[in-house]
């Protein structure tokens, strides 16, 4: 798995000169897409299959401020894993000093709108997601 | 129609700390969107007959700046209306000088995807636009 | 102090129709800058003073989807304040049901860019936040 | 000058599914920037001399709609030219097809806040612009 690497936006910083701090949950997002488009599972094939895969919680601390240009590399893990529940762990760095820290949790609902056990539904993907841990 | 009024907000300000451009592009949505509904035409009912209005053009002429907690009165009108296009304009004020002007135009798709002349489909919202002119 | 009330924008729902997760961030930050002006203690005071209020931790958990044109209310409070932290705690509802809570970790810093303790600098605002509890 | 090249972002979409129409104008911001920076212009550097470059104005015309993941090409041209003032075209693609094409207005203006006539002040960075005619 390569980490996932992108540069601030001008337009993603605030009055303050810093990155808006709302900011970095889309980041964690970028991440998440681009793990599983790394592990062959796009997000468009699970659109194609119907499984969606909601947040259920997110959580940051922001260490250091970052701003525009800055070039962020995120480093993913997945901390939990269970029947029902995925969480991921994010590590956000610039020139090797961590700027924040942050986890995911997501569910994952089939489509017929009901939760799914993506173990026995998709265990490619599960395994694939098993080794990030 | 009474005027659109509504805030700056600070995540929509940037590092030179005042409102990023491209935000004013969403204030015109938001202008048209309240507009709509003081038409008792509101999106809901607009999607709910299938009929979208995609954005065909934009255009804004930036005049002065503006910061957090400014608040922005958005002068709506109908420029043009014809069969299939309809072109709106804005001019956006604060403490009543003009802070930028702009203009949008749309077309309105039905239910099939194709092309629909809402004077024949939606008379009393034609009819509401009209009175914008 | 009001409870923050404000409608669900269309640029803010994403391709699954609802509420992008990452704008309930920025909805936290309206209601606290809100709960500030009704303190008489706008966030433009606060500048001009020369203190800043960083983030230093969110944390959401998504309970319900809201989306476009759904209308939010946020009530908040103060969860935890000490020399050198401050912590709201939000409660989001829509018709009355919760659709998220969070909470945001928050320090003080100075003109000088070092950290200052509100109780003595400001006891004002601090008697104000403490009302909050 | 290489053609600046970017996916469309999940955040980037809408309830139709598709980009937002306002994040156009933020994808013609970021190629601006990418502009300047192969230059050897970055926007630290214009910063660092006090030049700031303002949208005066911008227009787009929205021609296929895009997507989550779609990659997007945008060609810069330099269609004017002027003492005061600099005017870029944009044509966005997507698979070689031209999604949008849109132009934005801007001014210079130096550290003493009044607008500069950067043939004089700045010859390298005009020269530059003058090759993407």
């Amino acid at each position: 798995m390569e980490t996932f690497k992108r540069k601030i936006k001008y337009y993603e910083c605030d009055r303050m000169g810093v990155t808006h701090h709302s900011n970095y949950i889309r980041i964690m997002e970028e991440t998440r897409i681009d793990a599983l488009d790394q592990m062959g599972y796009g997000f468009e094939k699970m659109e194609a299959e119907g499984i969606v895969s909601p947040v259920v919680s997110v959580s940051v601390d922001y260490k250091r401020t970052t701003t525009f240009q800055d070039l962020i590399e995120v480093e993913l893990k997945v901390l939990e894993m269970s029947a029902l529940k995925l969480k991921f762990g994010y590590t956000m760095k610039r020139d090797g000093k961590v700027v924040c820290t942050a986890s995911s949790t997501h569910c994952f609902i089939g489509a017929d709108g009901r939760p799914i056990i993506i173990e026995n539904t998709h265990p490619q993907l599960y395994a694939a997601l098993k080794e990030l841990m």
